[in-house]
This record gives structure tokens, sequence and C-alpha cells, in this order.
């Protein structure tokens, strides 16, 4: 019963394989290698972008931070929403990394920003000397609560940025998640609605730690080039990488693991609606990771029976049982029909002695 | 005869072993997990350094960058050698995460620094305000030409840096050929002969990509853990890097690795000095990296037998055949005698003919 | 009818003329003069802090920014309201000259924080090492909407601040102005509410370009003359800044200055109430800038009548005239009476001819 | 005998008085003004660049810091000399305000680089993307040892970056004691010669705290502007700095102080030299400033006598009179015939009485 992140779970023993696979021999380093290439014309192909620039990293945190400093002028202000990982969980790497951008908040729904308030927050920020710049646009799908754009309401977006000459940044940190959760292609969730650059991650569904930075105009790829080197995020042995990302991309598996990390986490839904606890969602859910409002004597009573999840909002620790929590359950693709129906029988178990 | 890099063999099977036991099950991310506790003990006891902090990167930049950002202040100047990886060959990183701190150069000999010219250096950069204050010093050893700092000759430095109040770091990319050249302990070769901080090197010594941060002083090592997230190096999947660190580390595996480098590249030396060019050297060769200086005429004939170096001085491309190009050339944990053998005889018979 | 800003208008004669006296014979540059020194033992005495570090800079953000960045790491995040200066008007000056720190609103009435609405604040920037870690809380008073933080109010903030183990600073472009408000001692208006840093202005009040940088603990001064330093801040006549804060404290010029240019202000609202408009005001109007939201049509007289001021939210173009617009009208040290009646003699007339 | 530097004196009478007179009435801020396009419109004038983009700030270190930054990258590295002001005494704001781009040393003599110096620096600075890229040349003039680049020389160095698509800026603190040493115009001695950015210097010749950032190609002059308002160099009083430009540039003014400087100097050149120290001098006397190499004994007894100026290397502490320190005289636009001939009495007593 482990649902505390996508990223705790082990690498998927194919990707793990074409690591062992490829650690054959001499190879020229820093990416100047065939493994590296094809890995490079897969993505392009994936995406229907033959002049795309792809440069793989090792985390989520460096492709997002890279690649909106190379959007971005340290005088801009980037626009996310409140809740996105750039502004709550990188530790200020985007302003690092960019020379001292600054993020301003656009107002959300289930951590979605809309093409109104984006607008709305664009007004705010003015045209003279004196106020931050405006800069880049950046979302996030899945959001961090879990929800996904379509890609009309992305396109929607992207129009009101580009009204004002603004670019427009990707966090697709669980991209096969939101992709598997849409039904549409890469390009259609991506540069036909008006995205510029994607963080195309890979760590949280199945690789080790691989992710790609993807410029759909290429202009700018041997500035991102440099900042990845400055930044210390150059492998010199460049098929650490680029294996885990060939076995992660090779016959659709990265869209397999994906639709198993949502149908799981679908399954845990159902459970927690057929528990009678269906209004206690934050958030709609769509993909494999979802947020709920118990009481804290029903999760005290699931951590004691061992589930594994983090309570976001709030603490265990407190007088009042009855007091709202968030919790958060993440699956992997690793996830087990066995584990979710356990944690639903606890669940259900709780709820009938009177715990929600 | 491929000598072009320690960085561009693969990783030794145990390590990749290691990774593949490691990925099994769910772990805490970030570093939070058995698996890491216990390679940073391991190199707490291997340094004989029990208040130690460890952390793990992925790349010798990031090391060099996030340890020098703590040791300094964006006010002050650190000092290296003119070869040195931090200033030919990082891009400005350190400039970059330390938040625009410089480098000033100290004269050096075979690539290292003396206690002497380190005095000179410190003598030039002022006690006022106007001056970029005086930082910490940073060696390399291996150095970038392929010399090792005997412990007398860094307790020399440090004790001069130590005179100033200023902080010392190590470049130990190549620090296990290193140590195997030295015979010493490795806390005889760092903090005893008072440096404070290294950047202990696994990727060149058949690791794919894991470095380690030691701070032998733990008290900045929450800034470290905060630099390291906000310059995208935190690991999510921890394991990736610490399950590379346990095989390395384990059996004395480095060392073996490193002696077998060193010889292999000894053997080179032996061969080199057999064909009468025993006067071609940059700098003593000590370990597993060397530089020659031969004429063009002879880097061309061994090229077109198939051998792999880098020319890092001139260009192969140009009129004079007796022009004198600098040639590297570096032995890995992977190479046979068979590859040294192969080369020596054609660099032999090059010469036989007149090469050089 | 000038009430665009107090920085349009001149220099008081006698702070001109404190330039010219000490435009005399030469001088050691930086700071490391007889003036400078007095100037900085007279603010020490203003603010009855002997111990504090005073050093001068020619603008407010400068000021802020310098401050901020010393009592700050560039991997924390600043509380400030939505509305702060170094929010809205510094161009990201605060993250650049942190090095990357990040700005956190906190919520506010009248552009004032509250200790509560800091205590909700801080409660959502956790202590993992994720987030961007607490940094200082930043105040503006007078704030910019013009009203005041009280002593008490300032206490109650800096408790909160303190009880997380955050350092305060006060934005105070408009010191001398609300120190007229408050009718209270420097210290009780900082240092005695917990106050530990200030950018005490001169230039809004009087000077051309002046501001002294209070650091109440003189622990980190010298990092705050290495970073005015780098950032282009020290100047070598000295006398230029010195010799204006000696005109601006000398005879308690600066507080008479507030004195007249709050009282203008107060003259200008009563006009204001007496015309019918008391209800327009959009904060409290307390010191000697008022905001005011009238109709497009009631702007649009004043303008034709020749009255200067800014339009802060809308745009006097569109086409609906009774869309209401923000004014905002600021006193200086130089406004007459005459000015203030002619305005209001003004707005009189054009209420009653309906414009409002 | 006042000789410590050319930032000690006071600003000249006829600029203080332009600064009273600009000192009336309103003025939009930040440069919105009649006077500060005036002044821009005047140095358009003198430079003979009708389309230049021309910026007023402060001090010498912002003018060079937020060009530099301009023309830069924050992975690239600027060439400069050893002795260069950016070098030696900025405390690192040009790695700052870059965003951490490094400074690379180019050979010099006199502390002037050589078309031959610069070119042999750039080799070895590569191409790929290990190595900090490849930035602007920043030369000064008059250089920090007191010579003056003559329109040829600078030509050819600025011929040499332009082979590498390389853009130069000229450190002009003194640049009106380098024209009037050259009889050129300003045109001959910037972008005729190939120069694209130059800081136009005001404060070391009669200017109390007044310097303009000259851009021949205004493409990236918008960029400046942000740059200066989030370094916190943007005025709001903007007539404090155009006022004095334009008090120094009236009736040539400006060329007339260096005028008088530099012969002021010329003056203590010719008594040094009928003293008997013509060969003391560390670099041909050309401009303002003058440095010499004397035994510490003599230095000693005119400090004694009064004189007043720096010892850049040594220390008048120390056991041996005969010890040679070097010293830096600079005479500034106020220096009298009377001081230098009493320094001279002195210097050529001390000399008969055997302290030389």
């Amino acid at each position: 019963m482990f649902f505390a992140s996508d990223n705790s779970g082990p690498a998927h023993p194919a990707i793990m394989q074409a690591m062992v696979d490829a650690n054959e021999g001499y190879l020229m380093g820093y990416g100047q290698d065939d493994l590296t290439h094809a890995v490079q014309a897969r993505i392009r192909q994936i995406f229907e972008a033959p002049r795309a620039a792809v440069h793989l990293v090792s985390t989520g945190t460096a492709a997002n931070a890279l690649l909106l400093a190379t959007l971005s002028h340290p005088w801009e202000t980037i626009f996310c929403t409140p809740e996105s990982h750039i502004s709550e969980d990188e530790c200020n790497a985007v302003e690092a990394m960019s020379g001292g951008a600054s993020l301003s908040h656009v107002r959300s729904v289930g951590a979605k920003m809309t093409a109104e308030t984006l607008a709305d927050a664009l007004e705010t920020r003015g045209g003279g000397v004196h106020s931050p710049q405006r800069g880049p646009v950046s979302l996030t799908s899945v959001t961090e609560l879990g929800t996904v754009y379509s890609p009309a309401e992305i396109a929607g977006i992207t129009e009101v940025a580009g009204a004002y000459g603004l670019r427009t940044h990707l966090d697709g940190a669980r991209f096969a998640n939101a992709l598997s959760v849409l039904g549409c292609t890469p390009a259609e969730m991506t540069w036909k609605a008006g995205i510029d650059a994607v963080s195309f991650g890979g760590t949280k569904n199945g690789c080790l730690a691989a992710e790609a930075c993807i410029q759909f105009d290429p202009e700018d790829s041997w500035q991102l080039e440099l900042r990845r080197k400055r930044a210390g995020h150059l492998f010199s042995k460049h098929r650490t990488l680029s294996a885990q990302m060939q076995g992660y991309l090779a016959d659709d598996l990265w869209l397999e693991l994906a639709g198993h990390a949502n149908r799981a986490c679908a399954r845990l839904v159902d459970g927690i609606r057929a528990a009678g606890l269906g209004d206690s969602f934050v958030a709609e859910p769509q993909a494999n990771m979802i947020f709920v409002r118990w009481p804290r004597r029903l999760h005290a009573a699931l951590k004691a029976a061992g589930a594994t999840y983090y309570i976001t909002e709030g603490s265990l620790e407190g007088a009042d049982p009855d007091a709202l929590l968030t919790g958060r359950f993440v699956c992997d693709w690793s996830m087990t029909d066995t584990a979710v129906d356990t944690f639903i029988s606890h669940l259900t178990q709780a709820v009938a002695s009177g715990a929600a």
C-alpha cells in the first residue's frame, strides 16, 4: 500500500535491461554517440516535430529550470499557478538558473490556470521599466492536483500568451499520464496547441532518472546546451540517460506504463467512491494522483493499517479527530491491484467503523 | 586503442549489477533511504571522518560547483591553477552556482600550484572593499596534466590558505587514481593534509554517473543540500546514485579499478619510452593520463592506424608535418593490455619509419 | 497641480546648499571622510542605535535590494505584500542582488500585512528541502497605498517572524512621512518594534538621490559594504551622498518637510471630502499619498484642467464615461496650498457639473 | 600635494551650478525629461553617433558592469587585461550583473593588450560546450597604468575581436584624459576604431557622480534600461545625473578639465625627470596618472613632507630603506601648479639628501 509518490518505485525491468545492454565498449562522451542521436530522433518522431531540439537531463527540476531559463530573461516574470512545482517544490531553481527571473502566480482552479485568469495576471504586470517584464507561461499537466489540461484549454492559454508575444512551457513530469487520459497525440497536447517547450518526464513513469528537454523551435538549442553544461547537467557517460529513454520509448512502453498507473488510480478512486467518500476529492480525479479531504481519525486508521502516503495539509498529530486533513495518493507503473484492493478494504472497514 | 577519455568506457559490471539489485520495491525518495545512508556511512568510514557530510550527485561539475559555492561568497575569488577543470572545462559553472564568484589563477608547474605560488597569488588580491575578496583554494588531483599532489604538497598549500582563513577544496574526479599513486590513506590525502571538502569521483573510474560531495566539517551541509536541490541535482530515485556508489566501494573495487587504469597507463608510458620518445612528455607521467608532444606526422600515422585520443593543442590539419602537437592519452579501468600493446606496436613502427 | 510623485520635485534648497558647501577641497574617497562619518553618527543618534551600521546609496531600490540580499539566502523566499515596491516596481532587483531568492506574497488589506496573514503565509512554505526556505519579512511604511503601520502592528508582525527565526526589513522610502503620522520616535517605529534593517529614504522627501541602509545589528555590515561595491553603488566622491543626508537631517529639516507634505495631502483629502467624494478613497488617507476611485469623466475633466497625476488602474481612453478608474495623488515637500486649492476648486466644479 | 586620486577632488563649480540651476520645479521622473533628452542628444552629437543609445548612471563600476552584462551571456568569458579595473577593483561586479560570466586575462604591456596577445588568448578559449564561450573584449583607456591606446591600436584589437564575432567595450572612466592625449575625435577613439560600447566617465574629471553608458548600436538599449533598473541604478530625480552631464559637456568644459589635469601631470613628470628619476616610471607617462618605483626612504620623506598618494605595491613599513615601492600619482582637474611645484621641490631636496 505504497502511494507516497511515483518517484519511489523501481525502474521498469526493460529500462534497466536497456541500461545493461548499452553498457558495452567505448562511446564518445557528452551525447556525441549514436544511441543518444537515436533517442533524439525517436522523440522528434513521437512528437511529429522533425526540427525539435532534444536534450536529456536527469531530473525534472533541471528540465524545467533549464528550459524556462532559456525561454526567459532575468528581468522577466514567469507566469504559473500557485500550486506549480516550479513555485512550490524546486527551492528557487528557476530563479537560480534564470539569473533572477521571478514567478507570478495566475489564479487557478484545480491547479489549472485558464485563458481568462492568465489574461488577468498579464494585465497586472506592466509595460514600463519598473515592473518585472512579462515572460513565459508555464503549465503543468498532469497538474500538481492531479488534473489534466485538454488540448483546447492549452490552446486557449497559449493564444493569450501569444498575443503578448510570450512563449510557453509545459512541465510534463507526468506527460505520459496526461496523454493517456486525453487519448490525443503528443503533438496535439503540445506544439499543435501552441506549446514551445516541454519537460518530457521519464523518472516518474518507470525510468531511474531521465527527462528530455524539448524545444520545438531549435533556435535556442545551443543556449540550452551551454546552460545544461554550466549547471553541471551534461552527463559525460551519456548512455546513462539515453539508454533509459531508449528503453522507455521502445514498443510504447511509456504509454503502457502510464496507462497502467492511471488505471490503478481509477481503481482506487472507484473504491473510495464505493466507500461513500466520493465527495472528498479535492479535484476531479483524472490521472494517477488524487487528493482527498478526510478526517484525522480516518487517516490515522489507514496509516495504522500500513498505508504509506503523504498528508499534504494538516498533520496527523492534533487533538480533533474530526479535523479534515488532505491526503495525497499516487499510483506508479508498478502499483498492483492487490495493493489497491487491500487499501480499499481497510478504508471500507474504517468507514464502516465510523472513522469518516 | 581508445584513449580518448576515462569517461568514455562502460560502467564496471559489478556496479551495473548493484544498480539492478537495488531496483526492487519502493524506497522513500530524495536520499531518505537505507541504501543511501549506508553509502554515506561507508564513505565516512573510508575517509576516517565520522562527522563528514556526504551528498551524492551525478556529475563532477556539479560536485565541484556545489562544494565551491558552499565554501565561498559571491564577492570572493577562488584560487585555482590556469589548467583547472573549473576554469577551463565547466563553462562558468562555479561562477553560476556561486552567484558570481570569480576565479583567480595561481601559477603552476605541471598543473600543480605550490605553497609559494599560492602565497604570491593571495598577496595580489587585497583586503579592501574594491578587490574581489580572497576565497577558497581549489586543487585537482590527479591534475589536468596527469600529475599528483603529494600529501606534503597539499599540506603546504592548505597551510598557506589557512593563514588567510581560507578553506580548501579538492577536485577528486580521479581521486582513486591519485590515491593509488600515493599509496596513502584517503584521510592522509585530504583532511589530514588540511582539505575541507572533496569532490569524490566515481564516473571516471567505473561508475555511470556518480560523485560524492564530502564536507569534513558538516556545519554547512544543510546549505549544500539546498544548493543541490535548487540546482536540480537532487535525485528523487536516489538509489540511482547510491547503488552505483555501493557497488563502487564494495570489496575495494574502486581501488582495484584505479590500480588497473594506472598500470595500463604505465605500460603505455613504458612503450613510449622504449620507442625513444621518453622526452616527449609534457609532465611527469604518474597516474592514468599523459600528455605528449609529437610531430603532426606521427599523430597522423597513429590516427590512421585507428588510435582514438585527443589532440589538445594544435590541429592535425596543417601544412608542417614536423609541427609539434600535444596529444592526450587516458586509460580507464577497462583498458586492456592488448589495446596498449597494439598501440605501442603502431607507435614503434611509425617511429621506425621516421615519423618522429 | 503636480501630484504625479514625490520624486518629481526639486531638492530642498538647504540640501542643495549643503552639497555646494561640501564641494571644497580633497576628501578621501569611498566614504572614508569625516562628513560621511558625521552623517552615520547622526543617523545612529536619531535612531538611538549606537551600534547600528549605516551605509549610503543613491536609490531606494538599491537600499531595499542590498539590505534584503544581506538578510537572505538565495534559496529563501522573502515575505511581502502583493503591492510591495520590491514585488511590483523593482524589475526583479531583489531577485537579482540576492542571487535568486524569491518573493512570497502575504495577504494584505490596504497594502498592509498583519501578524495573522503573515502567519498563514509562513505556514504554506515548508521546512523540507524542496520548498523555498522561509526568509526575511519586508514591510513598507508608508505603504504603497498610502497607509501606515502602527508600531504595535509592526511589533505583532516581527514577533511572528521572530518565532520562525526570521529577520525583518522596513522599506522606508517615505519613512519621514510615516513617522510624522505616528508621532513616535524612529526607534519606536523600527528596532523597538523588532525591525532589523531599514531603507531610510531621503529622495522622496527633499533630497536629490540619497538613502541610508541601516542595519541595527552590525554583524553583517561588511557584507553589505561588499554587496554595495559589487552592485556599483559605492560612490567614490562620497560627499555626493553624505552632504545631502547632512542637509536633510540638520535642524530636523526632514521632519519639517514630511510634515508639510502630509499636511498638504490632508488639505487635499479635506477638499475631496468637502466635494462629496469622501467614499472614493481606496484606503484610509494617512500620509502624503492617496488613491481614489473616480469616474472616467471626472478624471478627464481634471486632466483637462491641467492636473498631473497617475491613473494607476484603468485608462483614460475608453468608451464608458462612468467607468471607475483609480487615480493616485502624491504631495511632496514643495506642494503649495495654492496648488491644492486650485485643484480642489476644479474638482468641486467638475462634481457640480455632474462629472461624479 | 594631494595626488591620491582624481575621485577625491570636488566637482567643478560650473557643474555644481548646473545642478543648482536644474533644481527648479517638477520634472517627470526616471529620465523622461527634457534635460536628460538634451544631454543624450549632446553626447550623440559629440560622438557623431546619431543612433547611439545613451543612459546615465552614477558610478563607473555600474557603467562597466551594465554594459558588459548587456554585451555578454552568462556562459561567456570577457577578455581584459590582468590590470583592468573590472578584474581588480570591482569586487566581481561584472560577474554579478552578467549572471556569472567570467573574465579571461589577456597578456599586457603597460596595462595594454595588443591585437596579438588578444588573438593568443582567444585561441585558448575553445569552441566546444565545456569551455566558457568567447565573449566581449573590454579595454580601458586611459589604462590602469596611465597609458593610452592609439586609435590604430584599438582598431587592431577590435578587428581581431570582430573576426570571432565578438563585441568590444571601452572603459572610459578617464575618457577625456585619453582623448586629450590623442588629439583625435571621440568617434575616432571609439566606433570608428570598432568599439561597440563606452563607459563615458564624468566623475573623475569634474562631476560628482555621473557616467554615461553609450551603445553605438541601439538594438539592446531597452535591455540596458531594464538592467539599470533592476540594478537599482535608475535615478528617479534624473536631473541629479543629467544636470551634471550638461554642465560637464557645456562649452567643452570636459576637454578643458582633462587638458588641465594632463598638463599638471606632465609638469609633475618633468619635475621628476629633472630630479634625475626619469628611469623610475613603471609605464610611459601619457595622461594624468603615473606610477613610479622609488626607494622606501624616498617615499617616507615625501609622505613626511605632507604628500598624499598611494603606495600600490609594497608598504612603507619595512626594514630595508632601499626597497623599491611603487607609488601612484594622479592629477585631477583642480590640481594647481603650486601643489605640483611644492611636491617637486620636496622631491628634489630628498633626492639631493640621498633619499634616492
